[in-house]
């Protein structure tokens, strides 16, 4: 078999952690006929990823690791990211013009950060994840089967596009595409609410006089999980995403609230249609929610 | 090795579904050496335990299970525990006065029930179950390390705590005592009130016009996984638990509006603290809430 060296971009990730950390084990496990090359501010993550095996080679300078891509990929939550979006689109334009993508799960923000100069920035967020961060917690399945959407303006080239479907899809994603008012709405309700849900649960038990958490069982154990999840990233969610995230909970809290009512009227027939309808729900979004790998621990 | 057939007790399991299917093949597992057996208000599903060799045998005739057993065990959601519970105990007290207990989730109710008039019953709550229901989905492992609570009062007989004890034991489970107060109170917050959040959150997403669980991760599909429990049962539990699951939303509710504002204040520091201390907490519990089992779909 005759193997083309020139058919895969260089990828370089900005910042080496979980998710791109597995992009890049997921990118390896694929046979990537490319180098992969890592830029993040300090050396230590980038050196336990090049120790991996994850990365090919790494820099600590932001221009050099640019100028030798063909794809960028932002791995930083959404506030670092946004921070950090000017200078890499500026070194971008001074250069060869790579493909930039970024994987921050609030879009808003970051869309407004990146401006409309750079056509070849395709905004992009992948549905996984896990409560436990660093680039050690990297595995090459945190893809499969998962969604990655993609918010991709009218200006934005198709070629890159292109190209940072076919990352994703080399990674065992699936591509969908939504407007980045539709993609921060969604969120805010299938990933930011539910953590903040999480959070106050456990704040609510943590509180408590009998220490409940004591008696829990597997309930527990979920609804919980993902108030383990990174603090610093979900405060940088909980301001970039705010007015969608008050939105949400507010639904939520009204939910809450009327189901309380209906328990506090001991209404039996209400309450079992209630219960009744978000069973036929969560069932009919099974194959959604547990995709290839119901047993890892994946999150967002 | 000389067995004596008479060291254990008779076993009889009014109700065969999930949970005492459970614990009858658990003491299966155990090699009990005595007779299990069952009565139900129906043939079906006694007969799917007897074809799992669940059971030895069974019987529609309740008096003719209740004379012949040593050790009685009530399996039915609150309700209708609390509904059967006299006449059992009547039966007991007119046979060889067996030990009684039961396995209700919520125990004022039980105990009220129950009466005073037959110390040998024992009211008990194991921590386990699932989204799942009916004897099909019974397994040996569900009690293995977790724990099942019991609520002796002063008249209790000690032999028949024992016997309910050892069933437990035998069956992988620890056991821990509470009062019935501080059992239904601690209930309520560290299982009925996480179902009725993942109700209401369940509910707040399919009212969505985005259809954001759509785009669920591994957070949503934890965090509403037990919104496909058994409504007719969580109906029950709603209504019998009321005034401790309400006093438990409520405090639910205060500390979801507090992040809330804590987010409307773009108070980043708040924020940060309010997560870093449930990621400890939560950290601090991650032994009892994923005991032996992680991987197994366990709830209650």
């Amino acid at each position: 078999m005759i193997v083309d060296a020139d058919q895969d971009p260089i990828v370089a990730f900005l910042g080496l952690g979980l998710i791109s950390g597995s992009l890049a084990g997921a990118l390896k496990r694929s046979k990537w006929r490319a180098d992969l090359i890592a830029w993040g501010p300090r050396a230590p993550s980038l050196e336990r990823g090049f120790a991996l095996g994850l990365i090919d080679r790494f820099s600590l300078d932001l221009p050099t690791v640019v100028a030798e891509a063909d794809v960028i990929v932002i791995g930083a939550p959404p506030e670092a990211t946004a921070q950090l979006l000017p200078e890499v689109l500026d070194l971008a334009l001074a250069s060869g013009e790579p493909v930039v993508t970024d994987m921050a799960s609030i879009k808003g923000v970051i869309v407004e950060a990146a401006g409309t100069d750079y056509p070849r920035f395709v905004p992009g967020h992948p549905i996984a994840g896990s409560e436990n961060s660093g680039v050690e917690a990297a595995y090459p399945e945190l893809f499969d089967g998962r969604e990655v959407i993609l918010t991709p303006s009218g200006d934005t080239e198709t070629s890159a596009l292109k190209a940072v479907e076919r990352l994703w899809t080399t990674a065992g994603a699936r591509i969908t595409h939504m407007s980045v008012a539709d993609h921060d709405a969604a969120l805010a309700a299938s990933s930011h609410v539910p953590h903040m849900v999480a959070y106050a649960l456990t704040s609510m038990l943590t509180d408590h006089s009998l220490s409940p958490m004591q008696h829990g069982g597997g309930a527990l154990r979920d609804m919980t999980r993902i108030a383990a999840s990174d603090p610093l990233m979900w405060r940088d969610i909980a301001l970039t995403n705010r007015d969608a995230i008050l939105t949400a909970m507010d639904a939520m809290a009204q939910e809450h609230e009327h189901l309380r009512s209906l328990i506090a009227e001991a209404d039996g027939n209400a309450i079992e249609t209630f219960f009744s309808r978000c069973r036929a729900v969560r069932r009919q979004h099974d194959d959604i929610l547990n995709p290839l790998t119901p047993e890892s621990e994946q999150t967002n």
